[in-house]
Order: structure tokens, then C-alpha cells, then sequence
């Protein structure tokens, strides 16, 4: 049985909070374990109305440093503090945001009762890091107003998992789980015979906010679940393109491309009161490949 | 008749957002031109959900800069740009405002659309000035953990204030309307005939947050309303003075000695659920003349 793997989003407009939207913020749940990605303003509040366990967020990714993907931070890192936080937590993020947070919590006497690590990132090139033993992140620039970057959320092979009712029937020693494990065959039976099937790898890829750019493709190739913001319609492409935004049609190009299983949207301009164009021309495209981002759903990757 | 003056409640707890109520932000609606008072993280989203008219906000008042009294400030002034303001606004918070504010803005890439003018003031000591024609703040030391002030805002006598039906009635030409309004008789007659009854000079102060401290009376003396903050149950006495906060008792003692004509409460501490018990205690001493802050409600001043 997979461990469970998803995406939760609790922003998902652009700019600034209008018809019930909120600026860009979204949990990804891996074997409940939390990564937090972009916290526009508010997003402490979507975490208690959505029963988000906050406790469980060990590590916060940054795409950028406009407001709307990370004016919520300093609310919820003092927040943390006044609930007696202990844990540590990791910030990866653009360079500049240590200057950031650094100078608020400064200002505003704030103390926090745990150990804040702020990892700062060229956001030219790629980096890859471990959040979690089965999990990495891999970075990649994205074409933006500002220094900007994407998160590619990688599941790692796992070794082999034992059945456990196995390990009764056949009343395994430590010494044969630990020779299953490693895949070898044992009491002249197939490791197949012991072990659940292998589950796919699965991966994640987060991009936003970034104008049409083919040079992402190569690192978000084949995921399973491809979040790519969808500001605009086609109608206004030129302003995505000034913008350095991406339209529908543009996003739904990309996640072809690259062959991802599904794509998820959002970063709605706040001009679209109503979203229903944007699941037409998705479902059209895509059919059932497509989902259209809201607040408070959980997609599953 | 007298002019619209009125406070409006968007953030009344205290620390971080919790129980559905937000941190502190209030609204001063005088002649329909609007001052905010403090600006805790979601006001813009408040200012939305309440349909107050944000471009009506000339002044923003900030007491302190602990986060749950300052960090709405960042989005709602990106967001002003974003929905075209050209309006000049104020703001007048204690020292380090202008850097928090344009530390905050450089990093965040934002460009303001509109004059953005940061007073900052030294909270040890009294300051006056004039947010309307009508309309006077004074600014007052409190004693909090970090640089903290208080604010009294004063109706100025206005000029005499014609009775529109008397103009019709006697055909008046602006010579004698200037005259009126000036207090002269005019045609033999007394001006009290030609104009509607002076109305008192209201007036409100905002004292949040603060401990318990008898030495402010002298500059809330006999406000029409108000605010002081009531953290804390009397229960909680010594956390109040360790924090220096206010416990209800103490608020309602504040009112009293300073011949209050009503008292407006909030700032509660997020241990309390419900609020039922503030209620009980503060009509228990004060009657009517208390009032529990609550989040979009609107009390007359």
C-alpha cells in the first residue's frame, strides 16, 4: 500500500484575497508529514479552518518574494512560537528572504521558542535537497518579474516491503526479513513471494509564477501531478506575456509537453469572479487529466 | 444632526487569529472619510467581507508594532496598488515602522501606485495632530513591553451649522448665510432661529495594548467611548502584569475613574473560547455602559 501523497490548497488566487480566494498557499501531505508551499497572508487562518496539523510542517519552500506568496510568514512563524513550538523548522527559499523575515520578527520583537534554519537559494540554477528519507526536492528556475523558482517533489525508491502477514506464516527470523528486504530469495522461495508489489515512484511539481517557458520541461517531465499557475484565459495572452504570467491554454501546452499525468491550476486573476470558463476550455483539453485548483481540496498525487 | 462617528470592529483577539475572531484592526468612519486604527494580518480580507470602502482610508494609526497589530500592513498596501489607488495615504506608527514597511516593500518587489507618507513618533511622549478639518488625534505613552501608544481622537467645534429648510424659507443669500454661519443675527433676528443645535465634541481613545496604568486618565478623560484592552479574566491578574496587559477588572477601573461615558473591550487572550463571562462581569459593573468588542460590529462614538 503507497503512503499517502497529496496536495492540499488553501490559496489559490492571484495578487491579493477577492470573491473567496486567497494568495497562493498549498500543504503536501507525505506519510503526514507536511511541506508547506508559498504562505500567502492569511494562510495561519486556512490552516486552523482546514484542521491543517500545523505541528506536523517541518519544512516551508518560498517560489519567490512577492507579497502574495509570502506576506502570511511572519504571522504564522510568531504564531508557531505563542503555541510553544519546540521543532525545528527549515525556510527554503530565494536569497533576500533571510534580510526578510529577519528584519520583521527584529522589528516586531518577536521570539520564537525554536530553531528557525532559513536556507537561501540562487534561484539561476537547480539545487536538490532531502525533506524527508523518502523524499527529495529539486529546484529549477522559473521566468518571472522577480528571481524565481520551481520545486519538483521527487518520492525516492523505497526498499522492499515486506508483507507482514508473512512474517507470520512463515514465522520469519530477523535475520530472513532483513535478507527480504534487501531482495534476496530465501528457504528456496522467491523474494516476489514475500514482499507487496513495488509502487511507483511518484513526483510533484510546483510552478508559479513563470510566463511560458519549454525550459521547464525538462525537470518537470512525467510527474504524476503538474501544479501550474493558469492567471489568465487566452484572451489576454498578451498580457500574460508582459506580465510574464502563463494563460490556460498555455499551461495545459506545457503539461503535454512534459507528459505529466495530470495538471492542477491556479493563480487566477483576480478579474475572474467566476472559474467556470477555466473547467470548460481544462475538460475540453484534457478531459479528466484536468483539474481546476480550489481552496480547501485535497488532490491526490 | 450630527456627523457619522463611528468605530467599527475587524480584528478583536489578541496573538494570533483563533474561535473565528482576528487580530487587532479597527475602522473610525468620521463624516463617511475613514482612519484605520492598527492593521493585524487579514484586515484587507475584513475590509472585503464587511464592504468597507477601502478607498475612503486616508489614515492608518498603528499603536505598536507587535505582529498581530502591524502585519496586515505589507498586503493591504500592495493590494491598493493593485486596485489603482492615487490617493495619498498616512500612516503614523511608533519608530521602525518606515524601515519594517520599506524593508518589506523593496524585497517584495512592490510598487506603490500612490504617495505612501510613514510619521513616525516617539511613544514616550504626547503628540497632536489633524487627520479631517474636524477631526483631532492625540497621541499618548502606554506601558507595554515594547514602544506603545495610545490614541484619542477629538471632534473639533465646528462652525455654526445652517438649517438647510431656513434657507428656503427666508431666501437667503450667501451674504447672510456666511453671517449665520459666523453666529451673527441677521434681519432682526436671533441666529438661533436659522441653525440646527450645536452638537457636544465627541471623542474616543484606543488604548491597546497596555498594563494597568492609572497615569493615562488624564489624556482619555471623559471619552464619549473608550476602547482599553481586557485580555485577561481577573483570574489571570499576575500573567497580566508579567505580560503587561489588562485584566477586565481593570479595564472597567480605567473607565470609571476616567468618567468614560462607555466602555468598548476586546484583545482577548486565545485561552478563552467563549466570552460569555467578560459579558456577565462588565454588566455586572458597568450596565449599559459596557460594551464586549466583537468582530463587524459597529459602535457609535
Amino acid at each position: 500500500v503507497a503512503v499517502r501523497f497529496e496536495c492540499t490548497i488553501l490559496g489559490v488566487n492571484s495578487a491579493y484575497p477577492v470573491h473567496g480566494r486567497h494568495p497562493s498557499c498549498q500543504v503536501i501531505n507525505y506519510n503526514n508529514e507536511l511541506i508547506m508551499i508559498d504562505c500567502g497572508e492569511s494562510a495561519q487562518i486556512h490552516l486552523s479552518n482546514l484542521s491543517i496539523k500545523r505541528s506536523r510542517i517541518n519544512h516551508i519552500l518560498i517560489s519567490h518574494l512577492h507579497g502574495d506568496h509570502c506576506f502570511g510568514l511572519p504571522g504564522l512563524l510568531t504564531s508557531f512560537s505563542l503555541q510553544g513550538r519546540s521543532k525545528k523548522l527549515t525556510i527554503h527559499g530565494p536569497l533576500n528572504i533571510k534580510k526578510y523575515l529577519e528584519t520583521v520578527l527584529e522589528i516586531s520583537g518577536s521570539y520564537l521558542t525554536y530553531e528557525l534554519d532559513i536556507l537561501e537559494y540562487d534561484t539561476s540554477i537547480c539545487h536538490d535537497f532531502s525533506i524527508h528519507k523518502n523524499l527529495e526536492v529539486q529546484t529549477f528556475p522559473l521566468d518571472h518579474r522577480m528571481p524565481t523558482m520551481g520545486f519538483r517533489l521527487q518520492e525516492k525508491q523505497s526498499e522492499m516491503n515486506i508483507d507482514p502477514s508473512k512474517i507470520k506464516e512463515y514465522d520469519l527470523s530477523i535475520e530472513e526479513i532483513k535478507a527480504v528486504k534487501r531482495g534476496e530469495d530465501i528457504r528456496g522461495l522467491s523474494n516476489s513471494k514475500f514482499v507487496l508489489p513495488m509502487t511507483k515512484n511518484r513526483s510533484y511539481a510546483y510552478c508559479s509564477d513563470t510566463a511560458y517557458d519549454e525550459s521547464i520541461i525538462n525537470y518537470i517531465k512525467e510527474v504524476d501531478l503538474l501544479y501550474h499557475e493558469a492567471t489568465y484565459l487566452g484572451e489576454l495572452e498578451q498580457l500574460a506575456i508582459e506580465r510574464k504570467h502563463t494563460t490556460l491554454a498555455q499551461a495545459i501546452q506545457i503539461a503535454k509537453l512534459s507528459s505529466a499525468g495530470k495538471l492542477l491550476v491556479g493563480h487566477y486573476s483576480s478579474r475572474y469572479t467566476d472559474l467556470s470558463e477555466f473547467v470548460k476550455r481544462g475538460k475540453e483539453k484534457l478531459g479528466d487529466k484536468f483539474l481546476l485548483g480550489q481552496e480547501g481540496e485535497t488532490y491526490a498525487i
